[in-house]
């Protein structure tokens, strides 16, 4: 099998996407979730442009990556200054990184136009930035910019750019499609006269989507030997975003009879979670549509499809869905089966037989919310609390029963900072409890007051926290009434010292979300002590 | 130039996407667009399969197209009947159309276990329905289903079909790569030799996306001499969808040299507009990092990027916006330059120096701001805003000032909806009002009491809805004080019958962010109206 280096710049290029921001934190988040999926190179940022950069590169020393290495990305050195001198090339030395990936210029016109130097000089500047780093670090990637492009303008230009980066000590030579405008075939027969004019070079892709052929862009290189691929996850990045790693993975490991591989043995079933894993930090919406991963990329709605999936899955099915830890849905018999409510209860220690009207009604209420939007496949908490609920009858108890609370916000004047109060009534073992609470935003206010009602009767509860609040509008842009009285969709995560837990809440009223998302995490915490009390005495 | 013939099948392979239902009325709608785009065929539906699609092909006859033929779509005949006794066939006779496509089974598997008869039974129902449709219809198209997993499978087979096909009167063979499995140069080889083996008849290519190659997949075919392609705007459709029609058209007719036509002669700058009413007809959002089409499909962010943009477009840009009836934007982040601030105020009729105290102060206020979590490059109107204020001693006026608001929301016992009340004191036009008024969730309430309050002084409000609204908790799980304190980013988008705006607002506190949003936007409203009114005098 023939290895394909995967070059993931979802946190350099990504960020470029227009509805794409990342702190630090998060970007540390995903760079352990791309070592995980085993992606060999992971691109950082830029050290030379700004502060988010600069403070990855120093926070992420402090973890052990598995098969991930750290890359920082800037340019060739300014014309104005030589190599050494270079503040952007210093800001790469100094984040402390061993691989380096800078992109030079390839294409004639902009060298003339963008740069503003003679061909000469850019050639010059392309061997000493690649020279310069490659002294200080173990390794240097070299990124040509437009390459396609250049090469079609001038390409003995293109390929002198070429020669001088490898020359001065580039490990691999990038053909960049920097404006996304190639063709396969295009990049077919160029990287072909490529691979013929620099025979021992590794060469790689980095292709940009806008003729959607991206992905088509990356294949085509590889079967033309290239064998590096940069890209990002979930095709995020400027414009129509960059190569999507989730479809160029899957299709290399998958579709070529065992020819390449991408990723160490057994990990590309990690791939749906983590492509959702890194929408979830960015907060974007995952595209439902989305091959391999996407919700909707094995879901079958046609009758006659359904059927004959359900007869022989490869029938309708280009692939096992499970290869890339995706699942098959046959619409309409949408959600959960029986079965999988029975396990969910043994788990709490409930034996229930799958025929039971209990299990047949709590069936019947997840389908009916989950048409509502509530999101069940990011909140199982909220569905293990359902069942507790349709069991309270076998002795499950009530910790609390709302009575009534208020919430009032009010700003004076345009300046200043609004006041956040709330108020709860609410009765718990048997006693009415009237509490009054302020707070750093209505739904903290309301979290108080709550808290400070329960934590007398359950102390327990203090050792819990929320640690991530996520709010999505649902169907915005249709509503007659306007989207501010759109349906809003409220994820809560919570955790103590044990674990961590996911409620989900859904109304038009964006309190009322939260309201249902925060006493479902209360909830859960009670009874999961309970239980794990239950467990040591029995 | 090349005739490439488009086959629109939106309306009937486009809703089997999980999200996507049509109603007849918003089938007319669409097919009407369409014809106005100069698609040579709109697939309507399956005639035998339900009432929608029925009375669209009775409805549809009450139009007179310009460009486009509706083609009815079903299968081969029921093994059980005889051609002219098959319901199905005769359903799409009824239809009324003049084009039928027909789809048969060519993967020899897929015959002996989908359909349960022999090859040579295959090959005979083929034939038959094919020659009963011709005989009653001017046209008949041949849709072989999994024809490239077939051909693989078996090629004597799968090119023994499509000769049945042919001899029977089919006008085109439409090679259906049904589960989106296979790869260009497997598209590529595959079609050049039906080519060889079939020289006279005319080929087309159906391309599912599961792979993300399905654009390719069907450019490739037509580098390989098929001339008809079948697709779905915005790649609509089942699983992963179709090929996307807004891709391949532009691709097909901007990147050959003028090899290839797909639309009568400028029709391409309607693109945009259409794939977008498309969108908004089915009720789903459309997706911004589309190529050709999307919001973001031509929109800058990086620094250099938007530089060089400014000064020479086909540096960073595969191609002009314009020629698909999109739009060249350059986002504004912390790295906006002062040129950007200068070009927004003349838009709005201020001519200002870049090198006035104005400009500066107004770039260091929008990086300040940008680094609380104001995504200005979202939410151009709250930019524009920020320069109306700077420049408020050069005669901008201020419309309204705020004095207080409250909002209150209440919630008697635990299954009880919430009530939500706001009142709102403003100055206006030197007077005080107070209004108060009730909503569907806070910043609905607060939205209803002030339209109230400034309504009477300005009612062209009343021409204004909140189209959408997206909130992002920023830096979630960072915070030592719990989740539901972090800080909040609230987007809106709103419009009038002219044009669309975003605003934002940043606060801890959602009501407060929401507020900011609303302001902006209802004030963004009012100077807006102002400066066409403006425009008009002037």
């Amino acid at each position: 099998m023939k290895h394909i280096e995967i070059y993931d710049t979802t946190l350099r290029d990504g960020t470029q996407a227009e509805d794409i921001n990342l702190s630090t934190e998060d970007k540390i988040k995903i760079a352990l979730k791309l070592d995980e999926l085993g992606v060999r190179y992971i691109e950082g940022g830029w050290p030379g442009s700004n502060p988010v950069d600069r403070s990855f590169f120093s926070d992420i020393e402090n973890y052990a990556l598995k098969t991930a290495r750290i890359a920082a990305f800037g340019s060739t050195h300014h014309p104005n200054f030589q190599a050494q001198e270079d503040p952007n090339l210093r800001a790469i030395i100094e984040s402390g990184v061993s691989t380096a990936t800078i992109f030079g210029k390839s294409w004639d016109v902009h060298v003339k136009e963008a740069l503003r130097v003679t061909e000469q000089r850019n050639l010059e500047i392309v061997h000493d930035s690649v020279a310069y780093l490659r002294q200080k670090l173990s390794e240097v990637l070299f990124d040509a910019e437009h390459f396609f492009d250049g090469f079609k303008a001038n390409p003995d230009y293109a390929l002198a750019v070429l020669r001088q980066a490898y020359a001065a000590g580039a490990r691999v030579l990038v053909l960049c499609d920097t404006n996304g405008g190639s063709l396969p075939s295009e990049v077919a027969t160029i990287t072909a006269s490529v691979r013929k004019a620099l025979p021992d070079a590794a060469l790689g892709i980095h292709a940009h989507n806008d003729c959607e052929l991206a992905v088509a862009n990356s294949i085509a290189a590889v079967q033309s030997g290239a064998t590096h691929i940069q890209g990002t996850m979930n095709g995020v990045g400027e414009r129509c975003g960059n190569a999507n790693l989730c479809s160029i993975i899957p299709t290399l490991e998958q579709k070529f009879a065992r020819t390449y591989q991408c990723l160490p043995e057994g990990r590309l079933p990690q791939l749906t979670r983590i492509s959702h894993f890194v929408s979830e930090v960015a907060n974007v919406q995952p595209f439902s549509r989305q091959p391999f991963v996407g919700r909707s990329a094995f879901a079958h709605k046609g009758g006659i499809h359904a059927s004959a999936v359900n007869r022989m899955a490869s029938l309708y099915e280009h692939m096992d869905p499970e290869e890339v830890g995706n699942r098959q849905r046959v619409l309409l018999t949408e959600l959960a089966g029986r079965s999988n409510i029975v396990s969910i209860a043994r788990r709490f220690g409930f034996h229930l037989d799958k025929d039971e009207p209990v299990v047949k009604g709590l069936l019947k209420e997840l389908k009916d919310n989950a048409s509502l939007g509530y999101d069940y496949a990011a909140a199982e908490a909220s569905v293990e609390l359902l069942l507790f609920k349709k069991l309270a009858r076998r002795g499950v108890r009530q910790f609390f029963r709302l009575i009534n609370f208020r919430v009032i916000e009010s700003k004076q004047g345009r300046d200043a900072e609004p006041m956040s109060e709330a108020t709860v009534m609410v009765e718990v073992e048997g006693v009415e409890e009237h509490t009054a609470a302020s707070g750093r935003g209505p739904v903290n206010a309301l979290d108080n007051a709550l808290r400070k009602a329960l934590s007398g009767f359950y102390p327990r509860l203090n050792e819990m926290r929320l640690l991530d609040f996520k709010v999505r509008v649902l169907n915005g842009s249709k509503r007659s009434d306007g989207g501010t009285a759109s349906v809003v969709r409220v994820l809560i995560e919570s955790g103590d010292q044990h674990s961590r837990w996911v409620t989900v809440g859904v109304s038009f009223n964006i309190i009322e979300a939260s309201w249902q998302a925060l006493v479902d995490s209360i909830t859960y915490k009670l009874y999961k002590d309970e239980g794990e009390q239950r467990a040591k005495l029995g």
